[in-house]
């Protein structure tokens, strides 16, 4: 990786205002096309270096209402939530242009900056190594990435500073830096150096350039859509199926101890999930039938519903089909819930969609590696994410299903189309075994729990969730 | 208005299963009908007596995927935010069922509770009255609210505090109340009198009776869906259209006068919105080709785009159109900005969407006082609502139009429509002269600002902000 270091041409400004607008248009367009894409834009730099300046300029030249500018103070960095989630909701849609001031990186270069003590280099390299991978990801997702660095010499910084207008001092003493003392610059120099390798770097010396050449840059970006490769390259490699997928008989128990158990188990739960520092997310997953509703409201027989969430997930929204497949995922961690409860989940990026083929070879292949990702970010946010699969035979399945046709009021569960699923249930294994070869990671392993006898699995739910809460 | 008493008939409970969720599957499918509405419930109440329970009960008789859950803990009311702002996002879409337990009445509880210098009676109700008129709002805009009041004996209460499971201490602790403690009980008692008049009380003695009469309360209000009135019973007296609408005309300015002043001004401007410790909205409306734009460009020239957010209204998106249509708005109006300009607003609704026929006489009739209402809530929030009208002659925009053809860059400003839209001329004039009329308030008067000398206009519109802030 090096910094791109890019020729300018002067446009003439309205030849380059009507490119820009044409260009907009463009990407508008691709919209539910197969070269669909949006443009995000990240901006930072040296302060009065003139990101505002030109962005502004951006707002003139292109038709503003489909120009959308994120601009909020740089937040530091924490062990809270991982560096993507404040910005998650506002990652572009599909044929949107977003220009953002405010981002991971200007939160990395805060927190470098002022922590009493400096970040070790080791994980100021690691953020930029999971902030890179976190874009490669979007860029997969149809999220082109342009990163633009406004850059000033310290003297021309320091004439700035000079010539400023004193109603404008205040503005720019609000990032808490003294910018005529030439520490803190060579220590964001410094910083900076060690991530704009792949960064397109302005010089903010002359205004017309730069302006120019930052809108050019977005313009190149909008104008280049190709079309999204749907083929995998690699030849794909089966795992083979867990013995206790094909097997998922268990021990039945009587319902005396299971309701003693129960009670013992369940209050262990909830005081585990409760009390524990660490935030918790337990993801449920398995064929129609196994029993995932039954599992939650054991899971949260002594929670209050105050303390958790629950998410059913079906098919995405419109909108939300329109951004990356996980973003939607990524909103629903917003909230200060400590307990978010996931009634099937992300997963089905390999498994439903995978199996109807309502997502491309290429893509579900990669989701594997994304989804790994994003559990591992939020397992290093202080969060324990807890994934279980509920087994269950096909044959019991079929008795599940009819035992819900003949009773009116679980009618609802049962439709043709569960039926018609049964048809694929082998490849839902075979996706199944991949899933877990693939996503069963040190940090979020998955416990598969035989599920033929409902109440043995429920005691086995709970047991797993301690144990991978570290209770048990 | 008084408390609802209901003789409760206990439902066999596979029945009642049976019906809430044909219920919910009646409501869902209301979704883009005459009759389209959603559900909110409000649930309040004492300690122990069974908010909880009662919602995970109803949570195994319905759908799971057709109900909303939201609770969060209890905010402090201040006067930073409005008090719906924390709860718009979750305000329920068309079809859709919300069980909201953190709501604004939660919040005001807690606020009279905890703050050190008890909450004065005239401001308590304050709240309450201007919380009913929300509530009426969202009533209109086919969000049923159902409120629910869980109540306990004292007596009962203590039984329970007594027998409560150790682990459960905790979680009932964190309300910060200590409720073995006759004083808060009777707080909370008799500041909820001054409020539940409208509500459903539910005893929370026999558990199987107040599980049933909340599921029941529910299953009345989904199946309750009529067709929305459409047509006003009210005679509409049109306004007189003020003399400036129909001669916009103004001094011109020399260019040299009008770039001095424009230096000053803009500069004022910058530090009245910037340094005023209040929030700002600035929202600009006019014809097309009014110079709303060009005036924005002049109002944010001494601002960095990391100071404000500019949002250009089009049409809502189809999953905004399902709520009310104040609801993008609100949900524009949650972040930490402090300077939002809005080119094109909420005024659609009595602008637009009357005169092209695309909501119905009731609606925007309605949409009048529904707008004070809004915009009384943010100026009571430390917000200065600045509403400038840029009027011009109907042969100047036809100057502009033919202009704005002639220039290629500039050319994506004017489409057929904007030329049909001309037709409509008179009609978009009465439309505006009933806004002024109705919603030219105390605490967030318009201003109307001859336009047809474009420079003058934009000093003008400085001058107007600078006004609104009690600065000139």
């Amino acid at each position: 990786m090096s910094s791109k270091k890019i020729e300018i041409q002067l446009m003439d400004e309205d030849e380059l205002s009507l490119n820009l607008i044409e260009a907009q248009y463009f990407l508008k367009n691709t919209r539910g096309q197969k070269n669909a894409k949006s443009v995000l834009v990240l901006v930072n730099g040296i302060e009065l270096a003139g990101k505002g300046e030109s962005v502004k300029q951006l707002r003139e030249w292109v038709d503003p209402r489909y120009l959308k500018v994120k601009a909020d103070p740089s937040i530091m960095l924490d062990q809270k939530q991982t560096f993507w989630q404040p910005y998650a909701p506002f990652i572009p849609a599909e044929g949107q242009l977003m220009v953002m001031f405010g981002n991971w990186y200007s939160d990395l270069l805060v927190t470098a900056m002022h922590v009493s003590k400096p970040l070790d280099e080791t994980v100021f390299d690691a953020y930029i190594k999971d902030m890179r991978a976190f874009e490669q990801d979007l860029k997969n997702n149809h999220v082109d990435v342009i990163k633009v660095w406004f850059d000033l010499s310290w003297k021309s910084l320091q004439k700035r500073l000079d010539n400023m207008d004193p109603s404008e001092v205040h503005w720019h003493k609000l990032h808490g830096v003294d910018w005529h003392d030439k520490k803190p610059y060579d220590n964001v120099q410094k910083l900076r150096r060690r991530f704009t390798q792949d960064w397109t770097i302005i010089d903010g010396e002359d205004e017309e350039l730069r302006d120019q050449q930052f809108a050019q840059i977005i313009l190149a970006a909008m104008k280049n859509c190709p079309e999204h490769s749907t083929q995998s390259t690699a030849k794909w490699k089966q795992a083979a199926i867990p013995e206790l997928l094909l097997h998922p008989e268990n021990q039945p128990i009587t319902k005396e101890n299971y309701k003693k158990e129960l009670k013992t188990l369940s209050l262990k739960v909830a005081e585990a999930l409760r009390f524990d520092d660490l935030k918790a997310i337990v993801v449920l997953e398995g064929m129609d039938a196994a029993g995932k509703g039954g599992a939650i409201k054991r899971i949260v027989k002594n929670l209050d519903p105050r303390e958790y969430d629950i998410y059913s997930i079906a098919a995405p929204e419109r909108y939300e089909a329109r951004h990356p497949y996980l973003w939607r995922f990524w909103n629903k961690l917003q909230t200060d819930e400590d307990i978010t409860i996931f009634d099937r989940s992300w997963y089905g990026r390999v498994l439903v969609e995978r199996v109807e083929g309502l997502t491309h070879e290429a893509e579900w292949q990669r989701a594997y590696d994304e989804i790994n990702r994003f559990e591992k970010d939020l397992v290093n946010s202080q969060t324990v994410v807890i994934k279980l699969w509920l087994a269950i035979s096909k044959d019991e399945q079929a008795v599940r299903f009819k035992a819900r046709e003949d009773t009116p009021h679980k009618r609802f569960k049962i439709t043709p189309e569960d039926w018609r699923n049964r048809e694929k249930w082998d490849d839902y294994l075979s996706a199944a075994a991949d899933m877990f070869e693939r996503t069963s990671t040190a940090y979020a392993p998955w416990y598969i729990i035989a599920n033929n006898d409902k109440n043995t699995a429920r005691l086995e739910v709970l047991h797993a969730i301690l144990k991978q809460l570290r209770v048990e």
